[in-house]
């Protein structure tokens, strides 16, 4: 009884037909719902929301009961590997992420250890089995991690919106050391995609956010080859979506990691998107979140654009490029999905 | 935003296509569920259960954790009607229902009013709305009454299990007002069923569980015309299903009476009621639930069987033939839900 009910995203991920393409939203729970924002202020903060199961079902669920969307993901961060790792996660007020011990050094690396998902990371599964429960016979749970590159980024800048300065003076002045520290990633993100697949999820996506700081050799090195070989460590049974944001020069590359869809950022065409992936990839994208600030009119019609882009065959999930801005009208959202539903329908009468 | 992400139960009523053929069970939540028996004991009683929102939406949500189901149908009860008309609805332990004060005579007929939904059955409409808030982004939510005649046997012989002698013995002894109870049953149900679609529900349903207790024009005069009533007085783009208990040599007739799909009992072949209904209507049915005693292998086998039966179509929805025992295991209907998603994908694949 492991399928829901509305299967239309798991079919896209295998590249079967479906009535109209899948959608949902990056990252669909979160601070444009004002009944998020209440929800975060009943729980004190965003990491105890994070860390109390009952409240991060209840923050994956808000959204399902505004849309009719297509998958729920979980509702976690990819930092709490880098915290399980003993890095002292916060969140200051208004501002990023914070880790309190960065890394630094080889030394730094050396002391790290692969987290055991069932004990520190135990909220993060229990959240995902509860929206299995409460959502799970009916809509496809998502389960996900930062992909090694990505987490390896923020662990060592100890915080976002930098200029990688330090993540790179590294990654080039102790290669072996660097390497190292993305192998204890890969190996801590393949244990807690697995654990999150064993408490319920789906499918699994690995959010390589940052990769556009890297480019050629050092893209395929440093992002795509320990995401590869999380992706080996993985069921093969359990669709895999790795989001390759930046990543728009290199779609063949990031098909070949071995996952079953791919995600694009706003700035790539669907259709050669689609061409780079071939009949091995499905792809998830790509509207500019930026849209959602436009007049539904003009909205509905970037929609339109980017579902006429991919075309109308099996294997398109309809999603951001990008995270959702917290300013955004939930109404907008709301003019979104009923665009895929109304103009996705007809693409694929037309097949 | 009003069609949810799992259409396939709303598109099989207006026979259209779908990947397999939707399935849910009636009556869907309930006594065989433990996790109902234990709501039901928090709540104190059935009708305590019924009368609070929270309680019947949750009630109505707990087969939807189970069973990757395609519709819910709200907890509630077909004398709602006939309580709120002021005859004293109650629930004897371990038998079924009584009304306190019931119809015997003309005067009391006269006596009676259609009642106001938005007041006196206000605690159905806000468990529509809870069920449709919860659960009908992403589930269809169906709202449902009595027929007037079912309404009618319980209001005149007090108490169901009796042998009809009472209502058919009104009937034949005071026909005109008899007529009225009938006209004031229409209004009433009529008037229940839009104020649930506007509290929102995706489709109504009318059971007529005593149907099989006329026959001939009785049963074209005393429960069909005042169904026919019914449909005429609800909105067209709201799917309408008409439960036609013991009307199997007159399905024809039901369908005429306006709706989308005509639910059948287990006694109907469904080759023959789809073609007695030809063009007109969705064929919902129809199981014998005593099937759901056997070993899993034959239920799935029988299960099979009615889906065959159907043929590879669009309009068939799944269900049992009558309402679910409260003594089936859980895992059996899990095993029923999985061969009509199973085998009913092959049906519709061979289209």
């Amino acid at each position: 009884m492991s399928v829901p009910s509305n299967d239309r995203f798991l079919r896209a991920l295998r590249r079967e037909p479906t009535d109209r393409p899948p959608v949902w939203i990056m990252r669909q729970a979160g601070r444009y719902l004002p009944e998020y924002r209440a929800l975060r202020a009943r729980a004190g903060s965003f990491l105890a929301l994070c860390r109390t199961p009952e409240h991060a079902c209840e923050a994956a669920l808000q959204p399902l009961r505004r849309y009719p969307l297509d998958a729920a993901i979980v509702f976690s961060d990819i930092l709490t590997i880098p915290d399980a790792m003993g890095l002292g996660l916060s969140f200051a007020e208004g501002e990023g992420p914070r880790l309190a011990r960065p890394v630094r050094s080889a030394a730094d690396i050396r002391a790290l250890g692969v987290p055991d998902p069932d004990a520190e990371l135990r909220y993060v599964l229990d959240a995902v089995s509860l929206l299995r429960r409460e959502a799970g016979a009916r809509t496809p749970v998502i389960g996900f991690a930062g992909s090694p590159w990505t987490l390896a980024v923020y662990m060592v800048e100890g915080r976002s919106g930098g200029d990688f300065a330090r993540v790179h003076s590294l990654r080039k002045e102790a290669p072996a050391a660097f390497a190292q520290l993305l192998d204890v990633l890969a190996q801590a993100v393949a244990a807690h995609l697995r654990a999150q697949i064993e408490a319920g999820a789906h499918a699994v996506m690995v959010f390589d956010s940052w990769g556009g700081a890297l480019a050629g050799d050092a893209y395929l090195r440093h992002s795509l080859a320990p995401t590869a070989q999380v992706m080996a460590a993985l069921p093969d049974d359990v669709p895999r979506i790795v989001y390759a944001r930046g990543g728009g020069a290199a779609l063949a590359a990031v098909a070949a990691t071995g996952c079953e869809a791919v995600g694009v950022d706003e700035t790539v065409d669907l259709a050669a998107a689609r061409r780079a992936v071939g009949d091995r990839c499905a792809v998830q994208g790509n509207l500019d979140p930026d849209c959602l600030r436009q007049e539904p009119a003009e909205l509905r019609r970037a929609v339109r654009a980017v579902l006429d882009a991919y075309g109308a065959h099996p294997g398109h999930i309809f999603n951001l490029g990008r995270g959702i801005a917290p300013d955004i009208e939930p109404q907008q959202v709301a003019e979104l999905v009923d665009e895929v539903r109304a103009h996705g329908a007809n693409e694929e009468a037309a097949l």
